[in-house]
């Protein structure tokens, strides 16, 4: 019925099903639960087709779409980690990599050389691709929250300096985007949904 | 902070967040729970990327994975109809259609058209576009249940010979995805969790 590859393409697909398990720290806009990452790699891919216009440099949209489509399949092995405790985990990007090479490793050896390329190359936002792709991917838990009375931002104690900070690359990727992000996190400040180390001190 | 077309895309995506709240028929490979059509369609969309080389047509793998993002949007608004049932539903076209303008109309005009011409491109599958699209879009459930011990094949009633009719359209998109499903359906009822009506009979 199937020959090597095709068995291999269909076994990954079957083991990458455990990331609509993976459970985010955001919940969803029109309900309590958790986001889990297969939805969330749905919508942050959907944000780019229509946000493609708004990249700072020249994309190749396939490209974006095939990154954030793959970007957060490593969390079936590693889990998702919670950004604002990235900078904490020191062998993060080592254990995601181990992760990469496993999962990817279950495809026909082209595919999965082709795409731990493409992860590495999100990873290290290097590529004009790269950069727009993580600038929507920063953009996702701060529209959520701002249209669910604040989600999230009140269950965290993650300052807005913080928040700023953590997102701020976003700005190499579009400049669109990164004003949407502080203008979501300026209003969840201004509703007191976030904290302020000025206001704290 | 935002003009008018970009506080349109944000608005959209906040009310297509409604997607990961629609409940399809079929579970999880890795768990009991029912899947969803916004992690259903990040699902089928990665397949298009793995799957690309085996379509029957030359395609374009953009507007193919463009058609996957939105192709199931509007169940925000009518709800997943199961597979089988779709027959039954004499209005689920217009119903569906209904929902395609409210909720792309949504966005800024010339997105707006665009995405409700690309729904409806899919829908017909008059293109080889269309056509891989709905291939890969009939390959999900068999290959979940296939790797879930049946998984909604023992709760439904619907016998292989109609389950092969409803699918059947795969083999114009992909002669591969069309075996594959084949295969998985035949393996479902020798292993007993699909009824055929020639042992009813």
């Amino acid at each position: 019925m199937m020959n090597d590859e095709i068995q291999q393409i269909v076994s990954f697909v079957a083991e990458t099903d455990k990331l609509k398990l993976v459970e985010r720290t955001n919940r969803l806009v029109h309900a309590k639960r958790r986001e889990n990452s297969a939805e969330h790699s749905w919508q942050v891919a959907l944000c780019a087709l229509l946000f493609q216009e708004h990249a700072n440099e020249k994309i190749d949209l396939l490209k974006v779409l095939s990154m954030l489509l793959i970007h957060d399949i490593v969390e079936v092995d590693v889990g998702d980690v919670f950004l604002h405790d990235k900078h904490k985990v020191e062998d993060l990007y080592e254990r995601e990599l181990a992760a990469a090479e496993r999962l990817f490793g279950i495809l026909p050896n082209n595919q999965a050389e082709k795409f731990v390329l493409l992860w590495k190359e999100f990873e290290m936002r290097e590529t004009p691709e790269a950069r727009f792709a993580a600038a929507l991917d920063r953009l996702m838990t701060p529209l959520i929250n701002a249209h669910s009375n604040g989600g999230t931002w009140k269950e965290i104690d993650v300052p807005l300096e913080e928040m700023l900070a953590n997102n701020n690359h976003a700005q190499d990727g579009s400049e669109v985007v990164w004003n949407l992000i502080q203008g979501f996190l300026q209003q969840g400040y201004e509703k007191g949904y976030i904290n302020s180390k000025k206001m704290l001190a």
